[in-house]
């Protein structure tokens, strides 16, 4: 069975992190994805998950008080300011990252990622992505202001260095309603 | 790391063909394709490889030759006579199905697949594909007459109903030089 978008972007990263390793959830929410890589990376691994809503930091939370997690750091915060956040030492990278690219469920659809500062973080996470490490970015795109956004961020990752990065984009075609898709960016080994 | 597209696609059909099914090479080519179905299927199956192009079915039938391969039958013909050569017995379904769209390497490249060739082959395919089977298209489109064989194809792709098939596009979207990608098309439950 060919795996749905959801699917395919928790076994991308299943497939490129390890347990130990720091990870992002850029865009918290409603805090699957927060389980979700909290789970994949362990006790002795680190999850840093930003929102710019208090909603999504409190159900977050919730989420991760409910299942006894100790390895996430709730950080209220737009993801434009990553940077500020990431571990100092230089030498430490980031094993994955990912971003939902919309609104948040349940919440103002007028509340939005915007294309500025998702592709400001994507290029700091980037700098300190471990070689072979992924950014996932599920993109939703059927809300106003959606068709942009997506439009922004595949102009962005179309440029990306061949060399440097593999840009992967993983959807269902023939879809109604503006299904979201996947964009998988690989740091290569060089 | 991320599949290239060549490896995604056998990965795919691992996924989803059984041993001892009846699975097609619409497009045999230099008989890679042809080698690996076989090996799927094992003893007890059977690969249908076409290719219009002597030159292919002769690669081929040397590839299978070397191999051993006794589960393999050779039809020198369009695919788009494919429902020609389909078992008679209407109980019997195609496990799955491979396309290599373009050229035949290393050979006169004005000989391309067309797009009512394809389409024809694949809506026959179609209406004998197991449930949850897979034709996979792989999809060069960087030669001359490429770029509108794959704009037919996606249009036709587009349209097919999403409660009978799920349309996968999966492709490299930072590369120079036209890379193929792949089309997976999936024969729903209903």
């Amino acid at each position: 069975m060919l795996k749905g978008v959801l699917n395919y972007a928790h076994y991308l990263l299943e497939e490129s992190v390890n347990k130990g390793e720091t990870v992002i959830d850029a865009t918290c929410g409603n805090g699957n994805d927060t389980l979700f890589l909290s789970d994949l990376v362990g006790q002795d691994g680190h999850v840093l998950a930003f929102d710019v809503q208090e909603l999504a930091i409190t159900s977050t939370r919730e989420v991760i008080i409910k299942h006894g997690k100790s390895n996430v750091s709730l950080i209220h915060d737009s993801h434009a300011n990553i940077k500020q956040h990431l571990p100092k030492d230089e030498r430490q990278t980031i094993g994955g990252a990912i971003f939902n690219l919309g609104y948040l469920p349940k919440s103002d659809k007028k509340i939005i990622t915007k294309p500025e500062s998702t592709i400001k973080a994507m290029d700091d996470i980037l700098e300190v992505l471990k070689k072979n490490g992924l950014i996932i970015l599920v993109v939703y795109h059927g809300h106003e202001g959606g068709k942009e956004e997506k439009e922004a961020i595949l102009k962005h990752v179309l440029h990306l260095s061949q060399q440097k990065y593999s840009v992967l984009q993983y959807g269902f075609i023939n879809q109604k309603n503006n299904p979201p898709f996947i964009i998988a960016i690989q740091k290569n080994k060089q």
